[in-house]
């Protein structure tokens, strides 16, 4: 953190001082002719930037440590000396006794309708996707999505099956062997989901939701977590290491799109590529992207596949539908699931995409 | 709901009229050369827009009936005729007997710290409190507000007393006599705060966290309701809504600034005061401001203030500290509180702003 | 300008320090364990930050000092001291030989048409507005508007009367004395503008229009400068210091409400009335409000006016129509017009609320 | 357009159909219990929406018809059939004689630096770029881009050498053979950039300055014309008819990216891609994205370019430099800039995707 001082505030000078080193950091001070700069080294975390601004002669505070610790990829080690950590590889185990791993070097494929309707659906988009699944040696790489639980922004409409969509959920895992991921919109809805799922989904719509973050640190299972629609990459990380600090590191970053003030009909919200970036080089999570809900329109959904396909993205969670007819039948999101048919295309392209040698390191 | 279908969709008219019919409605079909529109008259709620978009030759659908019916100012009556239905009071009862009322014509002052720190905090601020309100005579018209449980964007800030902090509102109560409102961040606190309490919060994070609004809705108790950070006025109607359709309509909406692209670092979000007249122009809730969390500066606080007061707000809630000594001893959001001194100019500002004839309805 | 660099680029510190020092600034340098900062004293505005973040080593900079010198209220004078300035007053004197003095205590109110579409309209306005320039005692609080050349999102709009409505101005100010301000599109139109109207209107398209700046810069007529519609608030001084660098000082800015993500349909963009304590703490300049444009619909005017009354704005610019009838028959924005009744109001409003003592500096 | 009304409003219903016919259109009266609607057939752009909203008991407006009709991709033609347009190919001959096409199946690269510098760092990079060019074989679809004129957002900034800058484009073209786009921020610089450079470029900043959009439609000239820095989608399109209607179609639009309520330090502004798509479907212009502005870091320019290659984009523009050395001594936008190793990756990049068959259309 550095602290900047008007000059002639020299007893807020002192008590910084002590402030800082009373949190185990050391101050150093720089005196200029026009104000005082403190730096302090070391954990700053415990420092309250508010507190300090409110100070006498205290014009500004910039934090420099990183409020979110834990997720951190760059910490201040012993001796005062930068870590990098290594990344996190966040594995989820399927029934089939695979391991579908969200890590460098690797990307997963989650597909399946938004919200769970019926047996019937589930097991029809399943074996499709299991069919695809073999036809282009993918297997170990596509998990399954489906909500049973589902936030709505409208209380009128389908909100999912509930328990019984877990129950289906279930049976689906037994039959296929892929790992499921579902979500959780509740605290007392975590155990249940812990038991019968794969994965725990943390919506949007929660993304500060506190205690549902915290336990689903305490659930054991591996998370995937969206960004709120308006979310800074600091909320971001700051909320995610709520997850984190129950020592549940298992938290693949999803990002879904954000508002904008520009978005006119033609799609839901706007993607943020460049957030992949920004993830990898201040955490050690994965990341993955959802080109479904961030878009809102099938016609959309393969291109923000594709174009995360270029970025170091660990994956992509994608809404499909066996064919026009069940887009009738369905009643969640119908705009925005993709055909069977051009799932297929968007995993040939991605298949397509990592045989084209690239990489843009900044560093070279 | 209107529905524009284009020329050569015939069996797609049909569908779309039956399926209107079935659902009570009237499908009103005119025939254009280059395009059909079906009008619906009568509860379009049940109707799927994103279903009905998916049809073949729909262009798009407008949604005309509100999709928060419960909370709505104008509704379809019986013989559908057109309701306009009275604004909402909504009563806190005091444990000194006195009822504070959010509605037409009233204002409420709510005012307390941030967090809840201490029960000598408490006291302190409660009885200052109080002699204002017996110098200016709006004993009747003042609540208290301080959180137990706190959200906090990074977990390593203060995050309240929790169940010690609903028991120093306990004792606050009994001796001050004054109601207060507590926030509820989950489910499992809505019951204990809902026995301690006078009135329930529901903070910006939870906005869309719809397992708690139904809490809040089966609770009993008045709800303060605050708007999502970057939520749209249909988007935070539609989650009134949940609260209502519990049974609940004693729900008071809170503007609490929104997100924009433009803020530098002169205030925190822009408080929307616009929304105010959207919202009596739309439902019969009577709404509310916190110009605290809106500016994020105690400078800027009172201006906010005042500005609401133009409009016909029926309350503010508003941080305050007694003195610039609390202010740096303080955990939470220490650098929006306003001293005591300067709420007590508020509430002058606001008795003779009240005093001012103003009338600028549009239908005169 | 603050400086941080990591540990172990000597040659990086070397080198920013002796490119401060060709700069006539001084640079302290502060050796930390992990980074060494180096703060600059003195004028930094000739340091390019870009560059020197694109220096080995070089983690982020800070600018401290204005990047709008000319206009900014504090400044750094002879001797490193600081300095604060004083306000300015811009001052518009009307063919009456009155002045309209935009400045600390004063507030001026500007009305007139969007447009101007006949002489016969701007005759029926001024005439009006003169009858309550003598009733209320505001005659030299009073000018008027009206655009000769109107920036239209769709080109098919009526786009102004042009040289014709300039005629027009030179004959209203004649017969009523008024000052007239009116909006400058185009480099070319300077001239005549500045020939026949008091005060040159730069609009919210044109704010980064910079080659429009500099003639107005050059007029030697007093500027009212509006924001950009999604300007943030150093853009807009920065742009700002492109008028005044020419040798002008007289701008007024003028505040007309920014995009955001959450408005829906009920206003058009959000009024950022904190804007008003920003810029009179960072700047000489006066500012204004313009509610017209900000909200879009004539219900919403009086009270945006009316709250920014609050704030220590200087005047506000306000569209005005005769009587319903008129609004049926304008081609400019009639929907945010406001009726020669409501206006009255307005005004009886505003001289109603400088009678309230009110002052809520923060540093009582 | 459609209308509609609420009932009893028989006079407003009148009106309305006489002058929907006054405009050749033709009002289809459909007759609800509740509301009446008028949908307008026929060009309804001469239809001032606006005003109809003023007249008693109309609710809302709805447009249908574009108001961008000379770029509009469906117009309604002769005997009110709907006629798809074909898309149109922007050609720029360049000196050596070939033609570089902005079109269907086609995509062109533009590089060049921010600002020309000097003689030396054009011919420096143009040499480079010719190499690239044959080494790829990509030089028919080559250009180079090179600002004479650049806004900035602070006076204080470099602001390029101005006719100087052009002198050196005309010698660059003559030895090299590319076509060169530059910027015109002024009415009065269109002249000499249309005869020294083969296209104008249309800054952000100038997005809606009519008077140099018609002034570019004018020129002869092709244009690239960017999107604002807050546009929505039929704002831009608005004012490309602006270019359009003085006879000038070779308008490519080019996305920069917009302002997000969101992105952080990590990025400067979001780049959207899925314009591209929406631009395709409502008009016949080609279009280029800039991921060096829009991104704002040389770090995301090659994720943004390739993800941009993933959707039908027909080019992309892009600020190179020779490598680091080069970069500390530009005045300009320094940190944006890549290196040429690193632009040779992203053609390679372009290429090989270019061969992956790729089709996503909605219609398969």
């Amino acid at each position: 953190m550095i602290i900047e001082i008007e000059k002639g505030f020299d007893e807020t000078v002192v008590q910084i001082q002590e402030m800082v080193k009373s949190r185990d950091c050391r101050p150093d001070v720089l005196l200029g002719d026009l104000y005082t700069v403190i730096a302090v080294e070391g954990d700053a975390t415990q420092l309250d930037a508010q507190y300090i601004e409110t100070l006498p002669g205290v014009v500004r505070t910039w934090r420099i440590s990183s409020p979110y610790k834990t997720i951190s990829r760059r910490v201040v080690g012993d001796n005062h000396q930068k870590v990098v950590r290594e990344r996190r590889s966040v594995n989820v185990p399927g029934p089939d006794g695979k391991i579908r791993r969200f890590c460098d070097g690797n990307f997963v494929f989650i597909a399946g309708p938004c919200a769970i309707e019926s047996r019937e659906q589930m097991e029809g988009i399943s074996g499709q996707l299991s069919i695809l699944a073999d036809r282009y040696g993918i297997r170990d790489r596509l998990m399954l999505r489906g909500g049973a639980y589902k936030p709505r922004t409208r209380p009128w409409d389908f909100r999912g099956l509930g328990s019984e969509g877990l129950d289906i959920i279930e049976r689906i895992r037994d039959r296929f062997g892929f790992p499921v991921v579902t979500e959780a919109m509740a605290v007392d809805q975590i155990e249940s989901i812990g038991r019968k799922a794969d994965m725990i989904q943390i919506g949007t719509r929660n993304f500060q939701n506190f205690n549902l973050l915290e336990a689903a640190g305490q659930s054991g299972k591996p998370i995937l977590y969206k960004r709120g629609i308006s979310a800074e990459l600091e909320e971001w990380l700051s909320a995610a290491e709520y997850i984190a600090l129950q020592g549940n590191k298992d938290v693949v970053l999803c990002e879904r799109g954000v508002k904008s003030t520009t978005h006119g009909d033609y799609n839901r919200s706007h993607i943020d590529l460049d957030v992949i970036l920004a993830i990898r080089n201040r955490t050690i999570l994965p990341v993955v992207v959802d080109p479904s809900h961030s878009s809102g329109f099938a016609e959309l959904v393969p291109y923000q596949f594709c174009a995360a396909s270029v970025y170091p993205s660990n994956g992509a969670m994608v809404e499909v539908i066996l064919d026009e007819t069940e887009r009738r039948s369905i009643r969640c999101d119908a705009r925005q699931a993709v055909r069977m048919s051009v799932f297929e295309k968007m995993i040939r392209f991605r298949l397509d995409i990592e045989k084209i040698p690239q990489s843009f390191d900044s560093t070279e």
